[in-house]
């Protein structure tokens, strides 16, 4: 296991430049009231591809020689890092490959089109995606650049807590979602070099606690496709991110999934911005968690804002005009 | 009639900057591919109270004297000047009155609360709001501020413009959207003095095209109550913006009621932001117009954000996790 350092999260920093953008940080009165502390939010929902995970994977991309990129790469992803990673081999003009569940969100299949990334359909289950991957791989030769267990992509994220460092002066702490945790890792990987004492808290939905199950355990807990609104966040840890969470994250909090679209709700109403559930979970947990945060300057990534307009997890009534 | 003058803008600005938001301009590869512009959208939806309205309704009450403004403030609004005005009335610590038709949305009806304004209800009548008004005037002594036929309004409007002009160079045209008419107006009265030659237009539905026909018929033309998504849009110009929108704007385009929610949903999607259906007029017109605007520099207001997010103008599945 190749564990990614502080001089490769430097330099993937650098790497990725051209081909990302520095979100910008947002402040919200009323969500510094109602939480009684002083919130930061890092909007990866403005990022390239509309999440963060662009960061990973070009850095994963743009890493590559030039006889392995010649071959394309290739992934299993039902969400963003599919459109991420399509994104970056667009950039570097070679061929990129997904494996994507049927069913995956209309919005992320055409996203990776759009992109001019190959969609490859397979049944929803874990042995049908270890399939359709292994033979897209044993065709293309393609790299195969996973969402999150790869020094790569890790390094690749923790630009994005480079950069909230340098744009907040002070922080006590931050908290992210986890769900693969390759964000979490790369907050634990950047901040060990720049904040080493800023704490880090994980959030993860309640229907998919397993990092918090894991933390307790002291060894990896996955679970069988758990369902949450957060869709981003059913993944489990693996080995790469489990040495980050296991050693460096102060505590995960969770949050229902009532919690979560409430905390969804607040952020598009009061800061008029668009964020997936994954991303609400963060703030879902610094509401009710008061003791820990209130008084304390946080920051909160807010992971991406990739939704069907169609599908909204309230109800919503069609207005006629 | 009092018209404002370049001065009186300003001075506005110079009144009103510790009250409101200097907010951010943004963009969109997406947006600016698929119209064939550079578009700059000036985000009114960040601002306080989710919209720019603030700006007059600050102007407004901070220019009172102090035995003026002891009586306090009252004004005519279902949308966002009534909360504006309450918000600049509880920074000045006097009291503001608001007429509002029953029926007015529920998050504009709490945030006027919120804000400490008082609300008084009317049927949904011009006859009724007037008497409404009058009986409220004649009970408190309290100053009418006008949502936009207001010179003072239009003067704190006009800082849009101006901090518009000094975000982004060398713009060839401005498009905002008209409805009574106070914000275009405030634009004409800040591009007069800073950047004459900018182009300026004008967008409203076409439900609600009584400025395009006011323009090519050479005098006020207003309709009763016209239907639109757009609700920000429904008020006719009155004597103060008929002159700013008559000797100043280039032209007035229109929208349909699908291509207000087609816009709207664009800006949501691709650009991860809340608007509301008035503010997403000036880019469906800007889409369908593309001789006028392809291949130059285009700044667009995006006047709110202020959405009930529990009733949107598209159909919307709810999304059981």
């Amino acid at each position: 296991m190749i564990i990614p350092t502080f001089d490769d999260a430097l330099a993937a920093r650098q790497r990725i430049a051209p081909h990302i953008h520095r979100t910008p940080v947002l402040r919200s009165r009323f969500l510094d009231g109602l939480s009684g502390a002083e919130l930061f939010f890092k909007c990866e929902n403005f990022q390239r591809g509309g999440a963060f995970k662009v960061r990973g994977a070009c850095n994963a991309v743009f890493a590559l020689d030039e006889d392995t990129a010649a071959r394309g790469v290739a992934t299993h992803s039902s969400g963003n890092h599919a459109l991420a990673l399509s994104y970056a081999a667009g950039r570097r003009g070679i061929a990129a490959s997904v494996v994507m569940p049927r069913g995956a969100a209309r919005v992320k299949r055409e996203a990776v089109l759009d992109y001019g990334g190959r969609i490859v359909e397979c049944a929803a289950s874990n042995d049908a995606r270890e399939a359709a991957l292994a033979e897209v791989l044993a065709e293309t030769g393609a790299e195969f650049v996973h969402p999150y267990n790869d020094p790569r992509v890790i390094a690749g994220q923790a630009s994005c807590s480079l950069e909230l460092h340098e744009q907040v002066e002070g922080l006590d702490a931050l908290v992210a979602p986890v769900g693969g945790g390759g964000m979490i890792s790369g907050c634990c990987l950047a901040l060990s070099g720049v904040a080493p004492r800023v704490a880090i808290y994980a959030a993860e939905p309640k229907n998919a606690d397993d990092a918090q199950r894991s933390l307790r355990a002291g060894h990896i807990v996955a679970d069988d496709a758990p369902q949450t609104i957060a869709d981003g966040l059913r993944s489990p840890l693996k080995p790469l991110t489990w040495h980050f969470v296991s050693q460096r994250v102060d505590d995960i909090f969770t949050a229902t999934e009532e919690e979560i679209v409430a905390a969804m709700k607040l952020i598009w109403q009061r800061m008029k911005i668009v964020v997936e559930p994954s991303s609400a979970v963060a703030l879902a947990t610094i509401l009710k968690n008061p003791p820990t945060f209130a008084g304390k300057r946080i920051g909160v990534i807010l992971t991406g804002g990739n939704v069907d307009l169609d599908r909204l997890p309230w109800p919503v009534q069609s207005m006629a005009c």
